[in-house]
Formats: C-alpha cells, structure tokens, sequence
C-alpha cells in the first residue's frame, strides 16, 4: 500500500515532447505496459546520470556512449521486464538493435536514440518484440500520455509515478513534468532506476547537465529503501525550448525544478516494495557533509530500525544503535540531540527526563514519521527519506519471479 | 528454527573456571535466566574485545576500565534482558553497583569484577534484583554448569551456545570451551555481543589478548545478520592455567581455539533471527583483504540477496548486483567468476552458457548454501556467514518489545 500516493492525473503538456506506451510482450501479462517511446523536438537539450554500479546494464553502456556523441538526442526507448543487466556482448546488441529500429521508422540515426532497460537482471534481452512494436508507438507519439508512459516503465511500483509544476517566467509559462519508477533496489548513487524529466523552457546544452546533478543530490541520491543499488539505475533531464522561454537566472524555475525532483524521489519511497510508512531522516550539525548523509544513511537502511518504524514500536534504542556504528569522522555521543517528531528522545547524549513512552508511541504510529539528529558539532545539514521493512517486502522479493 | 542446530550437551570442565545462572527479575518470565555468574581462578590470565559503536554500553566502559588497571580478574558478571547502554552516569553506577555486590561476597577487589550486559537498550538498569542474587549465585558456582551459563546469557537466541574441543600437549589434555549469544543486532566490528571463551591451558598474559583478537578475526568479525553492529558486543577469552600445560607453540591449540570461535560464530548464524538458512559467502582473488571483505559483506547484507535466499530463488541478478555497488578499489567485470555451491553463474563476467535452472535451484533449495566469487585480480581472501531475511526476521523485531 503505497503512503499517502494516490493515481495521478494527466499534466499539462511540456510543447515539443510526445510519449507512446504499449505491452509488446516482454512482461508476460497482456495488459502490462513494457514498452515506452518518448520523442522530444528537434534542438532541445539533454542531461544525463547514471548508476555506479560496476555491473552497468548494456542501455546503460550504450546510452552514456550515445550522449557523449554529441549527436542530439530524439528518442528515448524504454522498456520495463528485462534489465539487460549482464548480457554481454549478446546485450550490448540487443540495445542496438532497438535504437536502429526506432531510427529505421522515424528516419533518424541510431546514435539519436537513448535505449533504457528495467527488470529482471541476467536473462537474455528479447529484440523481436520490441522491434515488432516500433512502428506501432512512433504512430502512437501524442503530448497527453505521460500516465500512460509512467505505466509503462513500471516493475514492482503500484502506482505510476508523475510530477509536474508550471512556472511564469516573464509573463510566460513554462512546465516541468516528470516520470519515474523503481520501488526496491533502491539506493541510487547517481539517479534511481529510471526517472525522465522534461521541460518545454529553453536550458542551454552546457547548462542542463550541471542543474540535472545539483537535482539529482538533493532527490533521488537522498532516498534508500534497501541500501541496494541497482544496474540499471538512469536519470534524464531534457528541455525542448518549444515555450521559447529562457530560464537563466529563474531562481522561481530552479525551485519548482527542486519540486519536482524531490516530489518524484518521494513517491519512489511512498510506493517502496512493503512500505506502510514515510519516513524523513533529518541530520543537522554535522562536522561535514559526509558525515551527516553517513548517519542519515545509517538510520535509514538499518533493518532493526525499520522493523520497528513497521512495528510502530518506538523502540528507540535502535536510532542510537545506528547513529553510534554510522561511519563518520567526529562524533561525541554527549552532545547529541535526537527527536522523533518533535518529541525529544535523547538530550546531549542521554535519555531526556521529560520523554514518555505515550509520546513516542504517538509519533512512531503516525503514517508519516521525522527521525531527527543534531550532532551539535557544525554546520552541515541532510535529510533522506526511506521507507520501513515489512512483512511485503520479503514477501514481494521472496515471489518477484515466480 | 535454528538451521542445523540442537541443544548442546554439557561440555567437560574448563579446570579452574567455575559458573552460575539464574533468574533474578530482570526478564520478565521467572523461568528465564537472567543472571549468570563466572568464577576464574586466581592467576589466570584474560583478553577482551568490544564493541566499536560509539554509544557503547555503560558495563563495557567499566569493563574496559578494570582490565586496563591490570588487576587480576577473577568474575565475570552477566546480565540479560537490559543493555545498560545509553543510561548515562546512572547506567555506569548501576554497572559499578553490581561489581561492589560480587566483590562484597566473594571477598575480592570490585575491580576484579568484569560486568557484561545484553538485553534493551536506553531503558534504566535495575541494580536490585542482581544485588539481590549475588549470594545464591555465589554459593551455586560449580565446574560443570556451561549449558545454563549459555542460557542465562540468551535474549532472543533460541537455543543455548556452547561448543567445545580437547587437545593433547605433549601428553596432556587441555580443554577449551565457549559459550555465545546473539541472533540479531549482529555484524560485530570487534566481537559479537557476549561470547565467552575458556581454556584450563596456560596462556602467557603478553600473549592472550593477541590469540583472541586473531581468533575472532576469522570468526566473531566475519558473520553478519543485519548489518547493525550492537552497542554491548563484548568477547573474552581467558585461561585458568589450571592444567599446568603450556600451549607456547603448540599448532594443535591455535587450530582447536580457532575452530571453538568459528564454530560459536558460526551458532550465532545458524540461530539468527529468523534464519531458515545458513550462507558462507567466499571471496578470492581480491587486490587485497579490504576489497575481498566489501564484497563478502555487501552480498551477505544486501536485502535482496537474502530474500531470495529465503524463498530459494535462484535469481543471481541480485549478486552481481551487489558486487556491482560493492565499495571497492579494484574490480575488472570481465574476470569475475561466480558460483553458487559448485554451480558456476559467471564466467569472466558473463552468464555461463552451461548454467541451467535446475542447477541453480538445487543449490539454493538447500538449507546450507555457498556462494563463491573469484575476482581473478590478486591473492586475497576471505570467508564470511550470514542468515537469510525471511517473515520472521520481521516478525521478531517487529514484536521485541511487545
């Protein structure tokens, strides 16, 4: 049961950007979406971010190298099913081949398409369908079927996952919406296993790539829900200028960029495989950055603190636990304050006189739950979100193939 | 159930060591042990590892105190079913209050008094009930009393701990016995949360701590169960002398003491929360021991990969996944190997063409699995154990406190 996600409706249009979703056969049901086309305007610009995962999927492998090209993107080919995750070279074909079959029926060059896998990791890819099924999407390209795209690069997640905002710049609209998916093997360390962001401002080439990262640190790098990082994991911003907008200096178009960042994070976490809560991981003075996340982290995907965030138990002995092994470089454990909600759990590093079990039982019930660290030693700040371990999620991973 | 355990015979005597449990209102069943009590007779010599977390416990900076002052120990006190740990200046009263109690009847210093604590964490420490106790603890201390100790010592454990080995020196018989608890909050980073172990051999004082931090390298440091390292873990080893024999060089001693902590650590998995199986993971060929390490850890404490080890699941997408976000320095793709049990999944890189499910299902249907990687980089290596993730794990730490 996803928290606090509800179906979304279908947003605005982004001017220059069409989409297309349709089953073609990789996922076994009929009625699953699996294969998803996005066609974005001649001159728009592009950023990209990728997993780090050693074991980078061959889309992956082929995307990075289709980006550094310089060639201008037109097509992003998606389908959900299949990773193509350690396929070798058999793989690293098989995402060819689908960029020249959608090249072969738009009339663009391969290079100009950008192929993105998401499923099971280590099974052959299957080209057959998805080039039986090209044609067909091209046809179908149309600016109102973001829903229909966000079904279609679905696995495990429940709900299709869209964001959108509109900002006025100079007396002008612009639109931001976004698409993502993935609800286990998440702890993306560079973007989550799939998420496409587009805009119909005009972002200048050698712009786009830095505000997609600064995007990214801040949404879908701040979210775990099991510590697992995936294959596959890709992140793309793209802007296609149809609104003749510039947004240079806009800090209103870089907040509602944040927004929309951050929303799309969030519902990976509200939707994550079992999660039957929200929780927010805030850590504020840190010595620095690194330790901050390096505790927020350590809270977030400890599996003791999670069955107890399920359990609704506040069995706060736990975040200690997990805030005493976290790896960072300076800590003193009788300077540190910690809150649930707003209910204090510990004060400078012991048991606050003031706290009642009924208070900390009221706030671990609550649905949406804000564990809270201040370490009281500097100036650095994080908050990261994840979700709790129930009895779903071994039962979800336990089944996901059979 | 535990995987491949069952209860433990009483071992022969340790000569020289003497023990006691009971229960003394800590816990609240009254048939529960609670309170165990070891005597070591005068000249022994002892070594102790804890815990890394900085909230260590209050009984482990007291303990940690009386062996620096190189006094000689002569009780080890043990409470379950209350951690002391994040209790502050009363939390270390109460442990200083309990060495008083055991020092005042057994007529030795209070600093000869070792305490040990296992239970809750960040709830009071009530002193009453183990002052109370002391007396008929005391009185009851006999040689042949290692099966109860290993109960008294149990929270969520679901059976006793205590394994055992003989050797011959130079015609004599030397004993070693341990006993261990623990099946969640488990990945030590000195030792896990309380493993006793003894010796009637004479071990030099120059060398014991030495022996027990080589030991519980290869054993107590080298399993995991969630990842989350206790704030009490705590491993001694001690040695009565009391045989007369020397173990100065003998290989046979050094290879029994190994097998007596591999063995007890390897209890610990087998009796991990919720554990239905039990997995060495063996990395080789790493650049170095760090690297060897990362990946046996990541693997061993990826939720996905214990998933699926929980519904015998052969989808290895998931291990090469979590090679892949192993935190490493060296790593080529196209020279891992991968198998399960004898079944190679991976050559240099790639799925082997003679992979068939039906082996891979007949290796992760067993109770007992072996999953082994080669990174074919360089000479190091090394082995660790873990549990699987099943309803159960969540279940128990899900109900813990309730």
């Amino acid at each position: 049961m996803p928290v606090g996600l509800k179906m979304p409706d279908e947003p605005p249009a982004v001017q220059g950007l069409r989409l297309a979703s349709r089953h073609c056969g990789i996922k076994r049901e009929s009625t699953s979406k699996d294969l998803t086309l996005i066609e974005i305007a001649k001159d728009s610009t592009i950023g990209g971010v990728f997993t780090q995962n050693h074991f980078c999927a061959a889309p992956v492998t082929l995307c990075r190298e289709h980006l550094s090209e310089n060639s201008e993107s037109r097509y992003l080919l998606i389908n959900s099913g299949n990773a193509n995750a350690a396929t070798g070279e058999q793989g690293l074909q098989a995402a060819r081949d689908c960029c020249v079959a959608v090249a072969g029926v738009t009339g663009v060059k391969p290079v100009q398409v950008l192929p993105f896998s998401t499923g099971v990791i280590a099974e052959p890819m299957p080209t057959a369908p998805v080039i039986a099924a090209v044609p067909e999407l091209v046809s179908a390209l149309h600016e109102n079927a973001w829903v229909a795209a966000a079904e279609g690069i679905m696995t495990t997640d429940t709900v299709p996952k869209v964001c959108s905002r509109q900002v006025e710049i100079n007396g002008h609209t612009v639109t931001i919406n976004g698409i993502a998916k993935g609800s286990g093997m998440i702890k993306p360390q560079m973007a989550t296993l799939l998420a496409f962001v587009a805009t119909d401002a005009v972002i200048e080439a050698g712009l786009i790539q830095s505000m997609l990262e600064r995007a990214v640190a801040g949404s879908f790098n701040s979210i775990t829900v099991d510590g697992d990082t995936s294959t596959n994991d890709s992140c793309m911003l793209m802007a296609t200028g149809a609104s003749g907008v510039s947004i240079q200096g806009s800090k209103l178009f870089q907040r509602a960029l944040d927004e929309v960042f951050i929303e799309l994070a969030q519902t990976i976490i509200r939707d994550a495989e079992g999660a039957t809560k929200f929780i927010e991981v805030a850590v504020q003075g840190a010595a620095d950055e690194n330790d901050a996340r390096g505790i927020a982290f350590t809270i977030a995907e400890s599996p003791l603190v999670k069955t107890a965030l399920f359990a609704s138990d506040p069995n706060w002995g736990r975040l200690i636990m997990a805030i005493g092994r976290a790896p960072v470089n300076r800590i003193e454990t009788d300077r540190i304050d910690l809150y649930l909600g707003p209910v204090r759990l510990l004060h400078r590093g012991l048991p606050d006189p003031d706290y009642s079990e009924a208070a900390g039982q009221a706030q671990m019930s609550r649905e949406e739950i804000r564990i809270s660290v201040d370490l009281n030693l500097g100036g650095s700040e994080t908050r990261v979100w994840t979700s709790d371990l129930s009895y779903d999620y071994v039962r979800i991973n336990a089944e996901y193939r059979s």
